[in-house]
């Protein structure tokens, strides 16, 4: 690997890195920011027994890290630039304190449409499906939650944030460079391209008709996940089987991350036990 | 209730809302901070079918805010204050801006013990018990799905943070504030106190010796759950009966928060259906 060292936080190869928080607000296009070790690990290797989904284009690694870092700097292929600066020069370029001292662009690839997604899936499988989840944290928490119970993919709305923002890969620990996922359209086509390739929706909702624990699991299920407070539309709960979480009532609902935890542990545990 | 204008910035009487977040680093003694309609209502209200567990001290609310807010304000005893300020001067004291409008300072009573708190409670009752969760975000989530779940306290050993602080206030939706809470000393204490008052333990582990929706459910439950990253002590972990949550593997494990729920609704479910 070529390790470069830079000094000069102007120095234009570092073009991409430069205030990331004010570009998170607009957008990378076609790059997307990596932070920290485990996240950087994902983005290189790969995960779930899958190679890497994303194309690595240069990583900038703090001088005191890189040594313990050369294994996995290492994996990158020969032509990927590996640039290598001081801690001052880092924050410079960046715009704010990286304490871990790990940053690299990844490139998305071309967007690939739900219909495409769910047609690769096996006969059996489980997916999350979002509406409306515009909250960074709770995409991230979400991902997070979809690939600790080994959910084969997340689909989005247009309406949902974009799960390759800096911010819900870190809270997702790098779950959105490995799961599958498709984003865009409206809900309603997200739900013709279930319906489509015979994935029966269970939408949770606290006015669901059945609870959770209790509705049956065809071989391609769906969990529909809408964001807290608005939920999902009514439009949508009508074309879906609707399952509620039972609670002690008087308080407010889950956080939409939480659902997704425990509609992932229900509908997998229900799967290992046959229940 | 009185209504007092406050258009002076340094106004003393608002000195217990100045610098709120560099005081929330150094703790705010026996005062604390809600932010927030919702946690307003929960402070002066109650929740859970019991009146409020705080005396309110005071009130901060923006002038904009004040019409839609004045049956929750006419709730507070007569001789609490209710500081009224333009957005300007309320951002100005409180040194960030304060988007919701509104503020309040409450006061907690002396703290209570473990042993104190568990023996107040029915035959039949589920806590949450929690060792080394500092992250603020954390204890707030796991509070707000206590209340969700209907449990019926949680106790923190004291390397857990503050549930007054404002941002676990804020993210527990205000379940800080109506779920009874003890907090104090070590890990081994607080699972003394458990012992003491009758309560069979489930420690929550990735390397947990049965699946949590397994596990038997003693009419007094306690679910213990450790930091991210270390986890609970082996010491800890060899007084309880230890109980994993199936995962797909091969990725990181669940949040705390995210496992606090998963647990509370396999706790609550297998009491509802006897499974």
């Amino acid at each position: 690997m070529p390790l470069i060292p830079v000094t000069d936080p102007d120095d234009p190869c570092l073009a991409p890195y430069r205030a990331v928080r004010e570009r998170d607000v607009v957008g990378h296009g076609e790059r997307f920011v990596a932070e920290g070790e485990v996240v950087l690990r994902l983005l290189v290797e790969g995960g779930r027994g899958a190679g890497p989904r994303f194309t690595t284009e240069s990583a900038l690694i703090a001088e005191a890290r890189v040594a313990a870092l050369s294994e996995l700097l290492s994996a990158l292929p020969g032509h990927v630039p590996v640039y290598v600066a001081g801690r001052e020069v880092m924050d410079a370029v960046v715009g704010f304190p990286i304490h871990r001292g790990v940053l690299a662009i990844g490139r998305r690839p071309a967007p690939e449409t739900a219909a495409g997604l769910l047609a690769r899936l096996p006969e059996r499988a489980l997916v999350v499906a979002l509406s409306g989840v515009s909250n960074h944290d709770n995409v991230g928490g979400i991902f997070r939650n979809a690939a600790a119970f080994g959910a084969d993919a997340v689909l989005l709305d247009g309406a949902c944030c974009d799960p390759l923002y800096r911010k819900a890969i870190r809270v997702s620990v790098g779950a959105s460079l490995v799961l599958p996922f498709a984003r865009g359209g409206s809900g309603a086509a997200l739900l013709d391209a279930l319906d489509g390739a015979g994935f029966d929706t269970l939408a949770l909702s606290p006015a669901g008709a059945q609870e959770l624990g209790d509705a049956a699991l065809a071989d391609r299920t769906a969990l529909l996940l809408g964001a807290e407070g608005p939920g999902l539309s009514a439009d949508l709960m009508a074309r879906a089987t609707t399952v509620r979480i039972a609670m002690a009532g008087g308080f407010d609902s889950l956080n939409v991350a939480t659902t997704s935890g425990i509609a992932l542990y229900a509908a997998t545990r229900s799967r290992l036990t046959g229940a």
